[in-house]
Protein backbone atom coordinates (compact mmCIF):
# COMPACT_ATOMS: atom_id res chain seq x y z
CA UNK A 1 0.00 0.00 0.00
CA UNK A 2 1.83 2.93 -1.01
CA UNK A 3 2.53 5.79 1.67
CA UNK A 4 -1.19 8.10 1.07
CA UNK A 5 -2.90 5.43 1.48
CA UNK A 6 -1.71 4.17 4.28
CA UNK A 7 -1.94 8.01 6.18
CA UNK A 8 -5.57 8.11 4.36
CA UNK A 9 -6.34 4.67 6.48
CA UNK A 10 -4.79 5.28 9.94
CA UNK A 11 -6.56 9.07 9.74
CA UNK A 12 -10.23 7.32 9.16
CA UNK A 13 -9.75 5.53 12.46
CA UNK A 14 -10.33 8.92 14.25
CA UNK A 15 -14.07 9.21 14.96
CA UNK A 16 -14.87 12.11 12.56
CA UNK A 17 -13.68 11.61 9.69
CA UNK A 18 -14.47 8.38 7.43
CA UNK A 19 -12.45 7.73 4.30
CA UNK A 20 -13.17 9.98 2.35
CA UNK A 21 -12.83 13.02 4.25
CA UNK A 22 -9.46 11.56 5.56
CA UNK A 23 -8.43 11.62 1.98
CA UNK A 24 -9.50 15.46 1.84
CA UNK A 25 -7.70 16.14 5.19
CA UNK A 26 -4.35 14.09 3.47
CA UNK A 27 -4.29 16.46 0.71
CA UNK A 28 -5.20 19.45 2.43
CA UNK A 29 -1.65 18.62 4.49
CA UNK A 30 -0.12 17.62 1.52
CA UNK A 31 -0.99 21.28 0.44
CA UNK A 32 -0.07 22.72 4.00
CA UNK A 33 3.15 20.68 4.64
CA UNK A 34 5.47 24.16 6.11
CA UNK A 35 1.99 25.42 7.99
CA UNK A 36 -0.20 22.77 9.03
CA UNK A 37 1.55 19.24 8.50
CA UNK A 38 4.99 19.55 9.90
CA UNK A 39 3.84 21.67 13.27
CA UNK A 40 0.60 19.07 13.52
CA UNK A 41 3.01 15.86 13.56
CA UNK A 42 5.09 18.03 16.16
CA UNK A 43 2.44 18.59 18.38
CA UNK A 44 1.14 14.69 17.91
CA UNK A 45 4.84 13.85 18.83
CA UNK A 46 5.06 16.47 21.70
CA UNK A 47 1.44 15.35 23.30
CA UNK A 48 2.08 11.31 22.98
CA UNK A 49 5.99 11.95 24.46
CA UNK A 50 4.67 14.15 27.14
CA UNK A 51 1.16 13.71 28.16
CA UNK A 52 0.09 11.05 30.67
CA UNK A 53 -2.83 9.73 32.65
CA UNK A 54 -2.74 11.45 36.26
CA UNK A 55 -2.43 8.91 39.16
CA UNK A 56 -4.71 10.70 41.63
CA UNK A 57 -7.72 11.73 39.08
CA UNK A 58 -7.06 9.86 35.66
CA UNK A 59 -7.02 13.09 33.52
CA UNK A 60 -4.43 13.45 31.34
CA UNK A 61 -1.85 16.06 31.92
CA UNK A 62 1.98 16.97 31.44
CA UNK A 63 2.78 16.62 35.09
CA UNK A 64 1.93 13.65 37.54
CA UNK A 65 -0.13 14.66 39.39
CA UNK A 66 -1.97 16.82 36.93
CA UNK A 67 -2.54 20.76 37.26
CA UNK A 68 -5.93 20.00 38.49
CA UNK A 69 -4.81 17.75 41.29
CA UNK A 70 -1.59 20.25 41.93
CA UNK A 71 -4.13 23.54 42.14
CA UNK A 72 -4.06 24.76 45.82
CA UNK A 73 -7.23 27.34 45.02
CA UNK A 74 -9.33 24.51 44.33
CA UNK A 75 -11.83 23.02 46.68
CA UNK A 76 -9.93 19.45 48.03
CA UNK A 77 -13.87 18.70 49.64
CA UNK A 78 -15.37 18.06 46.79
CA UNK A 79 -14.71 15.58 43.77
CA UNK A 80 -16.99 15.61 40.82
CA UNK A 81 -16.90 11.95 39.51
CA UNK A 82 -16.82 11.67 35.85
CA UNK A 83 -17.18 8.86 33.17
CA UNK A 84 -14.30 10.50 31.13
CA UNK A 85 -11.56 13.07 30.42
CA UNK A 86 -13.72 14.35 27.80
CA UNK A 87 -16.82 15.29 30.60
CA UNK A 88 -13.80 16.10 32.79
CA UNK A 89 -12.67 19.14 30.16
CA UNK A 90 -16.27 19.89 29.40
CA UNK A 91 -16.77 20.65 33.19
CA UNK A 92 -14.18 22.79 33.24
CA UNK A 93 -15.00 24.88 30.18
CA UNK A 94 -18.44 25.68 31.73
CA UNK A 95 -16.19 27.08 34.71
CA UNK A 96 -19.14 26.21 37.59
CA UNK A 97 -16.98 23.92 39.31
CA UNK A 98 -13.86 24.70 41.44
CA UNK A 99 -13.73 21.35 43.40
CA UNK A 100 -11.55 18.10 42.60
CA UNK A 101 -12.22 15.51 39.71
CA UNK A 102 -12.26 11.49 39.35
CA UNK A 103 -12.31 10.03 35.89
CA UNK A 104 -13.89 6.56 36.21
CA UNK A 105 -12.65 5.57 32.68
CA UNK A 106 -16.32 4.20 31.47
CA UNK A 107 -19.68 3.32 32.91
CA UNK A 108 -20.62 -0.13 33.86
CA UNK A 109 -22.08 -2.54 31.03
CA UNK A 110 -23.41 -5.80 31.65
CA UNK A 111 -23.20 -6.17 27.35
CA UNK A 112 -20.25 -5.02 27.25
CA UNK A 113 -18.61 -6.50 30.28
CA UNK A 114 -17.69 -3.64 32.12
CA UNK A 115 -17.44 -4.32 35.65
CA UNK A 116 -16.92 -2.61 38.87
CA UNK A 117 -12.97 -3.97 38.62
CA UNK A 118 -12.64 -2.15 35.38
CA UNK A 119 -13.65 1.34 36.81
CA UNK A 120 -11.33 3.44 39.07
CA UNK A 121 -13.68 3.04 41.52
CA UNK A 122 -11.72 1.48 43.99
CA UNK A 123 -9.05 4.46 43.87
CA UNK A 124 -12.14 6.83 44.14
CA UNK A 125 -13.31 4.91 47.40
CA UNK A 126 -9.29 5.07 48.74
CA UNK A 127 -9.30 8.75 47.70
CA UNK A 128 -12.40 9.50 49.94
CA UNK A 129 -11.39 7.17 53.04
CA UNK A 130 -8.15 9.05 53.05
CA UNK A 131 -8.55 12.85 52.44
CA UNK A 132 -11.07 15.82 53.93
CA UNK A 133 -13.24 14.96 51.19
CA UNK A 134 -17.41 15.84 52.37
CA UNK A 135 -19.01 16.05 48.87
CA UNK A 136 -19.46 13.18 45.86
CA UNK A 137 -20.48 14.86 43.17
CA UNK A 138 -21.45 11.82 40.43
CA UNK A 139 -21.64 13.79 37.34
CA UNK A 140 -22.33 10.59 34.69
CA UNK A 141 -24.87 10.69 31.71
CA UNK A 142 -28.38 10.32 31.85
CA UNK A 143 -28.20 7.30 30.32
CA UNK A 144 -28.89 3.23 31.55
CA UNK A 145 -25.19 2.83 32.19
CA UNK A 146 -24.31 6.10 33.54
CA UNK A 147 -26.99 6.13 35.77
CA UNK A 148 -26.45 1.99 37.32
CA UNK A 149 -23.02 3.45 37.33
CA UNK A 150 -24.42 6.49 39.57
CA UNK A 151 -26.02 4.44 41.57
CA UNK A 152 -23.20 1.72 41.99
CA UNK A 153 -21.12 3.91 43.12
CA UNK A 154 -23.51 5.87 45.64
CA UNK A 155 -23.94 2.69 47.58
CA UNK A 156 -20.70 1.70 47.58
CA UNK A 157 -20.84 5.09 48.87
CA UNK A 158 -23.45 5.42 51.29
CA UNK A 159 -20.81 4.27 54.85
CA UNK A 160 -18.34 6.76 54.47
CA UNK A 161 -19.95 9.71 55.76
CA UNK A 162 -19.63 11.91 52.58
CA UNK A 163 -22.77 13.44 50.72
CA UNK A 164 -23.16 12.34 47.54
CA UNK A 165 -25.03 14.40 44.76
CA UNK A 166 -26.12 14.02 41.08
CA UNK A 167 -26.37 16.83 38.54
CA UNK A 168 -30.27 17.98 38.47
CA UNK A 169 -32.00 17.16 35.09
CA UNK A 170 -34.09 19.96 33.21
CA UNK A 171 -34.51 21.63 30.47
CA UNK A 172 -31.34 22.82 28.67
CA UNK A 173 -30.64 26.49 28.64
CA UNK A 174 -32.14 27.80 25.42
CA UNK A 175 -33.82 24.37 24.82
CA UNK A 176 -37.36 24.54 23.66
CA UNK A 177 -40.25 22.68 25.49
CA UNK A 178 -41.88 20.92 22.74
CA UNK A 179 -38.35 19.31 21.31
CA UNK A 180 -37.91 18.17 25.05
CA UNK A 181 -38.13 14.31 25.33
CA UNK A 182 -40.82 13.35 27.70
CA UNK A 183 -37.87 11.79 30.44
CA UNK A 184 -36.48 15.28 30.86
CA UNK A 185 -39.69 17.09 30.93
CA UNK A 186 -41.04 14.76 34.02
CA UNK A 187 -37.53 15.69 35.71
CA UNK A 188 -37.86 19.02 34.84
CA UNK A 189 -41.61 19.42 36.06
CA UNK A 190 -40.63 16.78 39.12
CA UNK A 191 -37.20 18.86 40.05
CA UNK A 192 -39.29 22.64 39.50
CA UNK A 193 -38.41 25.39 42.01
CA UNK B 1 -0.85 27.16 26.12
CA UNK B 2 -0.60 23.36 26.53
CA UNK B 3 0.53 20.39 24.64
CA UNK B 4 -3.14 18.88 24.29
CA UNK B 5 -4.95 22.88 23.17
CA UNK B 6 -1.67 23.09 20.97
CA UNK B 7 -2.84 19.64 19.13
CA UNK B 8 -6.34 20.28 19.14
CA UNK B 9 -5.95 23.82 17.76
CA UNK B 10 -3.61 21.58 14.97
CA UNK B 11 -6.33 19.24 14.20
CA UNK B 12 -9.11 21.58 14.46
CA UNK B 13 -8.05 23.20 11.39
CA UNK B 14 -8.89 20.06 9.23
CA UNK B 15 -11.63 20.20 7.16
CA UNK B 16 -14.05 17.67 8.73
CA UNK B 17 -12.90 18.51 12.10
CA UNK B 18 -13.92 21.39 13.98
CA UNK B 19 -12.72 22.14 17.79
CA UNK B 20 -15.20 20.00 19.34
CA UNK B 21 -14.53 17.00 17.39
CA UNK B 22 -10.80 17.93 17.15
CA UNK B 23 -11.07 17.36 21.29
CA UNK B 24 -12.71 14.29 21.09
CA UNK B 25 -10.05 13.26 18.59
CA UNK B 26 -7.34 14.31 20.65
CA UNK B 27 -8.73 12.08 23.54
CA UNK B 28 -9.17 8.98 21.23
CA UNK B 29 -5.71 9.04 20.13
CA UNK B 30 -3.97 9.54 23.66
CA UNK B 31 -6.40 6.13 24.88
CA UNK B 32 -4.64 4.53 21.69
CA UNK B 33 -1.44 5.43 21.98
CA UNK B 34 0.59 2.59 20.70
CA UNK B 35 -2.39 1.28 18.49
CA UNK B 36 -3.23 4.67 16.44
CA UNK B 37 -1.20 7.41 17.27
CA UNK B 38 2.19 6.48 16.80
CA UNK B 39 2.00 4.53 13.97
CA UNK B 40 -0.59 7.87 12.90
CA UNK B 41 2.57 10.04 13.65
CA UNK B 42 4.73 7.67 11.52
CA UNK B 43 2.36 7.98 8.99
CA UNK B 44 2.26 11.71 8.66
CA UNK B 45 6.08 11.94 8.70
CA UNK B 46 6.64 8.97 6.42
CA UNK B 47 4.25 11.11 3.81
CA UNK B 48 5.87 14.66 5.11
CA UNK B 49 9.39 13.43 3.81
CA UNK B 50 8.45 11.14 0.76
CA UNK B 51 5.03 12.57 -1.05
CA UNK B 52 5.99 15.24 -3.60
CA UNK B 53 4.29 17.29 -6.69
CA UNK B 54 5.03 15.23 -9.77
CA UNK B 55 6.26 18.46 -12.32
CA UNK B 56 4.71 16.42 -15.17
CA UNK B 57 0.71 16.14 -14.20
CA UNK B 58 1.13 17.60 -10.77
CA UNK B 59 -0.49 14.43 -8.61
CA UNK B 60 1.33 13.73 -5.41
CA UNK B 61 3.55 10.83 -5.41
CA UNK B 62 6.47 9.32 -3.87
CA UNK B 63 8.52 8.90 -7.18
CA UNK B 64 8.99 11.78 -9.71
CA UNK B 65 7.39 11.68 -12.10
CA UNK B 66 4.40 10.13 -10.65
CA UNK B 67 3.71 6.77 -10.88
CA UNK B 68 0.52 7.43 -13.56
CA UNK B 69 2.94 9.49 -15.55
CA UNK B 70 5.44 6.49 -15.31
CA UNK B 71 2.77 3.99 -16.55
CA UNK B 72 3.87 2.56 -19.90
CA UNK B 73 -0.03 1.14 -19.96
CA UNK B 74 -1.82 4.26 -19.61
CA UNK B 75 -2.64 5.99 -22.97
CA UNK B 76 -0.63 9.19 -23.78
CA UNK B 77 -2.19 10.78 -26.21
CA UNK B 78 -5.37 11.33 -23.69
CA UNK B 79 -4.79 14.09 -21.07
CA UNK B 80 -7.88 14.30 -18.85
CA UNK B 81 -7.22 18.13 -17.41
CA UNK B 82 -9.04 18.43 -13.18
CA UNK B 83 -8.47 20.99 -11.16
CA UNK B 84 -7.42 19.31 -8.23
CA UNK B 85 -5.56 16.21 -7.36
CA UNK B 86 -8.79 15.06 -5.18
CA UNK B 87 -10.41 14.56 -8.85
CA UNK B 88 -7.88 13.02 -10.16
CA UNK B 89 -8.04 10.43 -7.43
CA UNK B 90 -11.57 10.55 -7.64
CA UNK B 91 -11.67 9.75 -11.74
CA UNK B 92 -8.97 6.86 -10.82
CA UNK B 93 -11.08 5.19 -8.19
CA UNK B 94 -13.70 5.21 -11.18
CA UNK B 95 -11.56 2.71 -13.07
CA UNK B 96 -12.80 4.19 -15.86
CA UNK B 97 -9.82 6.48 -17.57
CA UNK B 98 -6.67 4.89 -18.82
CA UNK B 99 -5.43 8.19 -19.91
CA UNK B 100 -2.79 10.51 -18.30
CA UNK B 101 -3.72 13.80 -16.25
CA UNK B 102 -2.97 16.96 -15.96
CA UNK B 103 -3.61 18.90 -12.21
CA UNK B 104 -4.25 22.59 -12.74
CA UNK B 105 -4.41 23.63 -9.02
CA UNK B 106 -7.38 25.38 -9.27
CA UNK B 107 -9.98 27.16 -11.01
CA UNK B 108 -9.93 30.68 -12.87
CA UNK B 109 -11.56 33.72 -10.41
CA UNK B 110 -11.99 37.60 -10.42
CA UNK B 111 -13.28 37.04 -7.17
CA UNK B 112 -10.24 35.62 -5.62
CA UNK B 113 -7.53 36.84 -8.00
CA UNK B 114 -6.63 33.95 -9.48
CA UNK B 115 -5.28 34.35 -12.94
CA UNK B 116 -4.16 32.02 -15.77
CA UNK B 117 -0.39 32.30 -15.20
CA UNK B 118 -1.58 30.99 -11.50
CA UNK B 119 -2.29 27.70 -12.53
CA UNK B 120 -0.94 25.11 -14.96
CA UNK B 121 -1.84 26.07 -17.91
CA UNK B 122 1.37 26.94 -19.62
CA UNK B 123 2.51 23.51 -18.13
CA UNK B 124 -0.39 22.13 -20.50
CA UNK B 125 0.08 23.87 -23.29
CA UNK B 126 3.96 22.38 -23.18
CA UNK B 127 2.74 18.96 -22.35
CA UNK B 128 0.49 19.21 -25.76
CA UNK B 129 2.76 20.43 -27.71
CA UNK B 130 5.75 18.23 -27.02
CA UNK B 131 3.74 15.24 -27.18
CA UNK B 132 2.06 12.94 -29.15
CA UNK B 133 -1.71 14.05 -27.35
CA UNK B 134 -4.66 13.87 -29.68
CA UNK B 135 -7.52 14.77 -26.55
CA UNK B 136 -7.85 16.72 -24.04
CA UNK B 137 -10.69 15.83 -21.92
CA UNK B 138 -11.36 18.84 -19.62
CA UNK B 139 -13.15 17.58 -16.08
CA UNK B 140 -13.61 20.43 -14.56
CA UNK B 141 -16.53 21.39 -11.52
CA UNK B 142 -19.61 22.21 -13.19
CA UNK B 143 -19.55 25.58 -11.39
CA UNK B 144 -18.87 29.06 -12.75
CA UNK B 145 -15.64 29.00 -11.90
CA UNK B 146 -15.08 25.31 -13.14
CA UNK B 147 -16.65 26.46 -16.84
CA UNK B 148 -14.74 29.59 -17.27
CA UNK B 149 -11.89 27.52 -16.77
CA UNK B 150 -12.87 24.92 -19.05
CA UNK B 151 -13.44 27.46 -21.90
CA UNK B 152 -10.39 29.30 -20.97
CA UNK B 153 -8.27 26.41 -21.48
CA UNK B 154 -10.38 25.28 -24.93
CA UNK B 155 -9.82 28.36 -26.12
CA UNK B 156 -5.95 28.44 -25.70
CA UNK B 157 -5.79 24.87 -26.95
CA UNK B 158 -7.58 26.04 -30.31
CA UNK B 159 -4.84 26.16 -33.05
CA UNK B 160 -3.08 22.75 -31.10
CA UNK B 161 -5.19 20.63 -33.17
CA UNK B 162 -5.68 18.81 -30.55
CA UNK B 163 -8.99 17.47 -29.74
CA UNK B 164 -10.67 18.97 -26.23
CA UNK B 165 -14.01 17.16 -24.50
CA UNK B 166 -15.95 17.66 -21.30
CA UNK B 167 -17.74 15.45 -19.40
CA UNK B 168 -21.25 14.80 -19.58
CA UNK B 169 -23.13 16.17 -17.62
CA UNK B 170 -26.49 14.70 -16.99
CA UNK B 171 -28.66 12.45 -14.20
CA UNK B 172 -26.38 10.77 -11.71
CA UNK B 173 -26.36 7.01 -11.40
CA UNK B 174 -29.11 6.53 -8.64
CA UNK B 175 -30.21 9.74 -8.67
CA UNK B 176 -33.61 10.95 -7.80
CA UNK B 177 -35.29 12.89 -11.22
CA UNK B 178 -37.00 14.90 -8.51
CA UNK B 179 -34.60 15.63 -6.14
CA UNK B 180 -32.22 16.83 -9.50
CA UNK B 181 -32.22 21.06 -10.10
CA UNK B 182 -33.58 22.60 -12.95
CA UNK B 183 -29.65 23.35 -14.48
CA UNK B 184 -28.62 19.84 -14.83
CA UNK B 185 -32.10 18.59 -15.94
CA UNK B 186 -31.84 20.94 -18.84
CA UNK B 187 -28.61 19.62 -19.78
CA UNK B 188 -29.17 15.90 -19.44
CA UNK B 189 -32.22 16.37 -21.29
CA UNK B 190 -30.27 18.46 -24.36
CA UNK B 191 -27.62 15.36 -24.14
CA UNK B 192 -30.69 12.69 -24.48
CA UNK B 193 -29.47 9.96 -26.60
Amino acid sequence: MSALDHLTQRLAKIPGLGPRSARRAVLFLLKRREALMLPLIEALREVSETIQPCPVCGNWDVTIPCALCRDLLRDESTICVVEDVADLWAMERSKAYKGLYHVLGGTLSALEGVRPADLRIDALMARVQSGNVREVILALSATIEGQTTAHYVAERLTDSGVKTSHLAHGLPIGGELDYLDEGTLTAALQARR
